[in-house]
């Protein structure tokens, strides 16, 4: 079988499998991730082995340092991802739920009720603990995925779903609920993501050329984020000790967050008194500050700095500049914060606040499967009523339309 | 300049005009809308003149007759646009609205608020009015819309543009919140749906055809349904009498509507009682029975009409032939019209009540830009709320991350 022709019939199992999860209630989901998370303990030294072996693999090829550690499984990380499994079953179920429910005069009740997407396809890089942590999500909210991990995970990714899968059929769940793609070559991404009528949706999780390459392949909707170039603009009317806490939050505590800063905006009136105390602190902590660094995602101890004339010039510089994905005001004057709250067009705007808050759990959602910069459909944090989709119940008793 | 230069300095313009709308209050909008009404009632001969020189042209050319047809502004088609504009003015108005809010423990406090998308692109056929109903849902909804015509009605679309957009400046709104492309070629499309960063969504609103081209290039998302196969099952539980006056309904009352019925499936236990009740009711309506035709949307008055052997062979028929739009199920037994309404995978899902009531106004949505079959952000009717996208607005007191 041609690429092609395998991802179709991995992806009609999937389908298939979907439409059994339909009808699994919220106590056997749950069930089933009790029983993926002890058949995972169960079977951590297997993993672990592969785990190695990629390691070493990556190792021999010469993968950057940084690549290398993504894909190691450290036993606090193999504990971890476990530990997420249990919390998703520990998570409210979305699904079945009733979003409204109108009568018309026409005679008809209307449910418009939470329902799951069918199959979700995600596509990720090195980390191995992508593909545990998003099946539980899609195992929860009745939906089947189709996992394609980078090939330098490869062996790590078969043992993972391997465990997984077993694990559902344990509990009489199919299997295919959760499937591998455990084939190499980049033109399974393209036809994964072609697969009209038999993936619903696709999210990829790594880097912007990954997404880009698979947006521009995409027939069916992808959820993303391109980048996260997030700002910090601080008005003449801020209070400077909370803007420095509030700039050191969101640059240092970890750099390489999409929702880390990646600029400040510094209010003209205020640069003489602020803009030391900003080049003492960056040098205190090992940042580095640059005046040309407009739209730059660094991901390190780097920040642009820029000055504007006021808030206007700020939301304008934010809207041309950023990534639409998280971008603070650090004001006391609320009026102007309304003015950049309502404005700045991104997904998560704050007054006073860090950046770095952009997060499913700390939005309270529980976990999340990614954030979006998109508008449609799910915008910042993505958690487990972002991987279902709606359906209306109509129900009469012979009602028809004049 | 190049298509591709026209339609990006077409779409910045509107990017330019939606960042205006943002802060324009409802009372202005509806204020706004009102104008529209009027200035459409006072240019309403101009328009006439420019939809004659369209039709007669259309006729020069050989257009087919239902084309022509279409094209046609007659008065009554002028009037119900026109109280379109006035009705949407009178719905409420989803944007700011709460969708809902949390403090959190870390001291921060989240509002995820409903907000305007920004530009929607529609493409449009024959219909002149679509472009003042669509034009009516964008503004309501604080959006900019770029509107694509056939090149058959251009004079008409240019004549309707005119008088929008003078209207809207005579209120003080930005003209570029409705921008009419007026340059001919395919490319426009092409370009329009490619135009990533400053088209936040596209709509097609015309066949199949334009709708899969549409697709084929788009980068941004597409809002859409392909086509209505919708399907009535009458299972043995049902009332007879009922299952003939809904399929009856669905059938013959709009057979062009996307949520006709175009496939009977009857249960093999009354295909004996029943069929001849369909036949007898076929010869009496004019209506065409078919028994190779799964899948086909015929948008006339022919039905496919198979048997199946219950409620479950009747559910994976829908699901593997149906286009996900409305499907209705009759009996009087509970059960299986529960799985049936589970398990059919369709945006709406019928019990004893006809497909023909997929519509805004039927769902109590007040009105619609269209329905869509896919899964992602709205599924089914949408109306202004699903015009909208939403955004975390969080404030803190200088909160930072732990």
């Amino acid at each position: 079988m041609d690429t092609r022709d395998r991802i179709l019939d991995l992806a009609a199992g999937a389908k298939k499998a979907a439409g059994e999860m339909r009808s699994v209630d919220t106590a056997r989901k749950n069930a089933a991730l009790s029983m993926i998370a002890e058949a995972l303990e169960a079977d951590a030294a297997a993993i672990a082995a592969a785990n190695a072996e990629d390691v070493a693999e990556a190792g021999k090829n010469g993968l950057a340092p940084a690549m290398v550690d993504r894909l190691t499984l450290t036993p606090s990380r193999f504990k971890s991802m476990v530990d997420g499994v249990r919390h998703v079953a520990n998570l409210p179920d979305p699904t079945g739920e009733t979003i409204w429910r109108r009568e018309m005069p026409s005679g008809i009740a209307i449910e418009k009720r939470r329902e799951p997407f069918g199959v979700v396809a995600v596509v990720f890089e090195s980390r191995p603990n992508v593909l545990v942590d998003t099946a539980a999500l899609c195992l929860k909210t009745g939906n089947a995925i189709i996992l394609r991990g980078g090939k330098e995970a490869i062996r790590s990714n078969v043992a993972l779903a391997k465990s997984v899968r077993r694990a559902l059929a344990s509990v009489g769940l199919p299997e295919n609920a959760v499937s591998l793609v455990d084939f190499p070559g980049h033109e399974a991404v393209t036809e994964l993501v072609r697969a009209v009528g038999l993936v619903d949706v696709a999210i990829p999780r790594g880097g912007e050329r990954l997404i880009r390459a698979m947006c521009e392949a995409a027939l069916v909707p992808v959820l993303k984020h391109y980048k996260g170039v997030c700002h910090i603009y601080v008005d003449d009317k801020a209070d400077l000790e909370m803007a420095l806490s509030i700039l050191d939050n969101a640059k240092v505590q970890r750099p390489s967050a999409c929702n880390a800063a990646e600029c400040l905006l510094v209010h003209k009136g205020i640069a003489d008194a602020f803009l030391p105390k900003v080049e003492e602190w960056a040098k205190r902590r090992g940042v580095t500050l640059h005046d040309d660094g407009a739209g730059v995602e660094y991901l390190s101890l780097d920040l642009n700095v820029a000055t504007v004339s006021g808030c206007r010039e700020a939301i304008e510089y934010v809207n041309r500049n950023g990534s639409h994905h998280s971008d603070a005001i650090v004001t006391a004057d609320a009026e102007r914060a309304a003015e950049f709250l309502r404005d700045v067009d991104s997904a998560c705007v704050y007054h006073n606040a860090s950046t770095r808050f952009t997060d499913g759990a700390e939005f309270g959602m529980g976990a999340e499967i990614g954030i979006s910069t998109d508008k449609l459909h799910a915008r910042g944090p993505m958690g487990l009523e972002e991987l279902t989709t709606y359906k209306y119940v109509v129900r009469g008793d012979g009602a028809c339309r004049n």
